[in-house]
């Protein structure tokens, strides 16, 4: 059995539409990757050790093929996925991918299974179907690219045609791989973001503590909320030293506010305290985003929302398992009211750009679009997360450009921390728009000069630009 | 004018993507019907006497067809639909049949079109399209039909290769016809499955007396929710003796509860006096779910869900002619937050298996994939009631796949008391199922090999796997 | 650069469908226009004036553009929108048509580009692109056209084959220009409509004053609700005389309400008084929609309503500029539960008829086909608005065909003040929908000839019954 890595795949079916596909793809397959958004580790890119194993590089990070797994009754413990109480789980490499490639089947018609077929073919070179069969072949061809220097993180960076990445860190990091890359003088460009969320999320885990480093990292002693706001300014400041063109926030809800400056300081004083109702910390962090918002008009950082997800939904595999194991659920979410007070302060200023993201569809043509179409500072980032695979792309041009046009969106974002899979992932994108090109194409809706020149511009000009990169 | 039967019907007008669909579903096309959800009654197969006449077979108990004619002024009385005063309505089946024909192009672009046709066409062989014109040759032919054995409803079971097909009952029901079936020595087979809603949903119509009757079934003195539970068990266990495997709740939401001991009963002894308020009775319904999700651990029983219908919209057609008349409308449904104590309870226990429906899309690709694609005791049921239609079908795979795979899912359900439709119903979820993989395969998103498994799986192997069958 | 008014435009490129596509339309392309709800000013036909340059023409009037410009950073000012406190604005139209042009490139793969060229290419023969280089020529070009008789409004109206054209006035309206072209001997058909809001709505801008008015006009002191109603009453009769067919409601909600007559009366007394709060002034605008339901059984003019949008979002702009600037914003909208209390007043009533548009579309598979597929009174209006486009007209069809058919919906409302773009949104609507039944009659789910019927009826003959004209 062969993989499914054809070169006309993702391109529709009917002959001249996909005549039209190919020649836009083939005008944009080979630009550089813009990806200002996502969760590689930078300590990757510092220190260029090489991968530790197919299992740990490919299955046990990656919460998509967790959750697959799980939800066909393949345990976290046999996948080796470490528990928090220290109780035993699979060690052996080799007899997790084995459980994985048992049941790779699972993912068929899945964006996973295209992602890894892509990492599978493109960057190790495999031809074979995984499969039981083929599980210890693969393990050890990967295992042995593994080994070589064409296979540490710098290497393939560089073969990635990356000409930028940014990855995510909380204000309390110290950004030390950051540091180290500025000083190593590897030409990659790896740059941070600033995600405040655990100090400006009341109910996020160790918040207090979370607050008096900030006090300390900044040496500011945060007493009320001017002080408060000082320090962020600060490590904003800090993360802007090291590449950081953007902010990225995500909340439960897209809540806004815009407190009287009395009821702000009031309010911060209460969560302080660790006193703050359920509604109180909904309501900081509301006035939080238009804070953040404020300084983003300052200091020039894009900022990115990404609201609207449960997480944590199954409380015990959090217990066991902690954070981002693929349990989290996306959750109705309200842009129209929620956003108003922010867009009513700074929507029209020309000095700020604003990027919000949905796990909710229904959105999409009811809210997102109308609103991007609108302010100037709001554009629509791209399908996100369960989103980001050919439907959820398709939809999203559908719902989206009609009302928003194409220029009141970004480009891609892989969102990713499976750094092999970023390629893939780009390629879709790229394969995805110019389908949808094509379409419009096809169908004489917009002509093919202009299909080219939105094909450069959605897999490369527009995030360039929207994330100041 | 010839009936739209075409061989090709449903498959994508592309002529590539076509052949890949007329192969797969020439795979699947005969395979056995499982139909382990619906509402035929169990009498017709116990009694197995010819059906009446063509109006009282495919007109009046056909809910679809009622609202439709009704929607465009053709009143109940007119088709014969009994009125609970009394007051006189068209007597005459062959009035009834032509004033159902007059109206047959009110039906164009919908499944029940694509569903009557197969039946005239396959079932009785008619060829014409039906009109006014052609009413009374098609009422003629289809009486003369009904009057010989092979339209006796055993010998139609037979002939449309059903190797299961599950009724539903409620617990006060004796399950005589079942008990007949057992003792008949046909070998169809015809299982029940267990309703409880009358006995566990306070503001079902004679709740209370409902309670009274489960007492005097079971031989319990139901003064407490310990006795109350202990009822329910019984009934389900003689249930299964009926070869039920599995339940169904047809609550308003989705809500579900996960009280303290003393809580449950204390609620239950409010519910038993007749004093729950609104709020009570819709807690007590979501612990009920929970509970019953316990007792399916203990007893195997796969537990189904179908909320969020607004049931009986219109009050003065409820009054005159009683339910199911065609005035359901599905609400807006929420199922993160509120499946959310059942899941922490039972959503990771091998012993559980849960099968949720909906009629709200919107939760397809934000709530139901992402719950079952990490949940291992739930699955998400077909596209149900409103989107049991071919659009339906295909928003279906579209927002369900890329989330939840295909294994999360449980392959058809046709849920209906059309009996005759039965075959056309499974005919059209196999062609669309048919047609979505074959635009995977042309669209190189999996493979020809894989789409032949999957043609199988999703026609016939899931079914009958979720519902252990 | 040609423009993309290819004859083939909006079909589906599948050769096959295509060519059904060809064929339907063809026998609807040249029927004439019914446009039944729009927001032409009378003024035009009755003055019979030149219109006055390109810019006030096509640019500053259009909502749809003003947005989209906005959005990308083009101030309203340098479009030459007059503020109202006066401050200087671009006073050069062809200044700011040089603007428009420049941004062309924004409106790829949005209605407004095929609007456009429609306008452009078939009113005023141009055949270049627009663009910043072709500028001056178009504006050139479409102002001598402006100066020839065969470009007044009514040369237009006649040449657009239009049979009839609704306009929507308040009921303060003293309908001088309908009653200028009631009396001019022209046999253009433009006939008002009655639109209520500024005197149901308690929150409408000059309520208070609007009642006084009200109770001038009509001769009646409105101390009471049924003095108030008398007055509607009045001038809905008025209305009649000037051809209105129907009424039109602009609420923020789909609520409806049925109160009890003591507590409509004592909810008017505090309406009138000035003291409602926001609940109380909800509850009005719910039960005036009854009543407007109820005044129509009596006078038989069909009832609109048009719910669902957050009108100017944008507090500084509304502040600056007015209403209609492209600040307004879909909300998510309930009408199960919103429209019961009407519906089972006057849903079944034979006099009754009500046409519901939404701009949420969620509702359409989910409440609004379900309730058109059962309510003898009640139809769905076409895809609205964000949805007056090609995908949203496709999944209009797509998510409301298979539950509530053709026949409960009404053919195509322009809804536009933007003339000239008249004959191009019919051309788009009956494109769609011919593309629609197509792909229906490929996939062998309609015959041909079915097909051509239809095609007929959305193209023409449902909107002249739905609305009697």
């Amino acid at each position: 059995m062969t993989m499914s890595l054809h070169s006309d795949r993702l391109f529709p079916a009917d002959n001249h539409t996909r005549q039209i596909a190919r020649q836009l793809y083939q005008s944009v397959k080979s630009l550089p990757i813009i990806s200002p958004h996502g969760h590689t580790d930078p300590g990757w890119f510092a220190g260029n050790q090489p991968f530790e194993n197919p299992a740990a590089l490919l299955v046990q990070p990656d919460h998509y093929v967790l959750r697959m797994l799980f939800s066909q009754g393949v345990s976290l413990e046999s996948l080796g996925i470490r528990r928090k109480d220290g109780a035993a789980v699979e060690v052996d490499p080799r007899k997790v991918w084995r459980r994985f490639a048992e049941h790779f089947h699972l993912f068929r018609g899945t964006p996973s299974r295209l992602w890894l077929d892509h990492v599978f073919g493109e960057v190790f070179g495999l031809t074979g179907r995984l499969s039981a069969a083929t599980a210890d072949q693969y393990f050890d061809h990967i295992q042995s690219c593994l080994q070589q220097p064409e296979f540490l993180p710098r290497a393939l960076f560089e073969r990635f045609n990356i000409e930028v990445i940014a990855t995510t860190e909380s204000p309390l990091d110290d950004l030390r791989h950051h540091q180290t890359l500025q000083q190593s003088g590897w030409r990659g460009r790896v740059i941070t973001a600033f995600r405040p969320d655990p100090v400006i999320d009341p109910e996020f885990e160790g918040f207090i503590d979370n607050l008096k480093q900030l006090g300390e990292i900044t040496g500011i002693d945060i007493q009320g909320f001017d002080d408060y706001l000082q320090a962020l300014r600060q490590r904003r400041e800090y993360f802007k030293r090291f590449g950081a063109t953007s902010t990225d926030h995500g909340h439960p809800t897209a809540n806004t506010q815009d407190l009287s400056l009395q009821d702000k300081r009031e309010l911060f004083l209460t969560v302080l305290s660790g006193a703050a109702t359920a509604d109180q910390a909904e309501t900081f962090r509301g006035q939080m985003l238009t804070e953040m918002a404020l300084m983003s008009v300052e200091d020039g950082l894009v900022m990115q929302l990404h609201p609207g997800c449960y997480r944590n939904h199954n409380q015990a595999l959090f217990e066991n398992f902690g954070r981002d194991k693929g349990a989290d659920i996306p959750l109705q979410t309200e842009y129209v009211q929620a956003l108003r007070p922010l867009l009513n302060k700074v929507g029209t200023d020309p000095g700020f750009n604003m990027i919000v993201f949905t796990l909710d569809e229904t959105s999409y043509s009811r809210e997102l679009a109308p609103l991007a179409g609108h302010y100037p500072a709001l554009k629509v980032g791209p399908a996100w997360w369960f989103h980001d695979s050919p439907e959820g792309m398709r939809r999203f041009r559908e719902q989206i450009t009609e009302t928003a046009g194409f220029y009141n969106t970004v480009g891609f974002n892989d969102d990713t921390r499976a750094f092999l899979s970023i390629p893939a992932r780009h390629d879709v994108a790229r394969r995805m728009d110019c389908a949808f090109l094509a379409q419009l194409v096809a169908e004489h809706r917009i002509d093919q000069d202009e299909a080219m020149e939105l094909a450069y511009d959605l897999s490369y000009r527009l995030a360039k630009e929207a994330y100041k990169l």
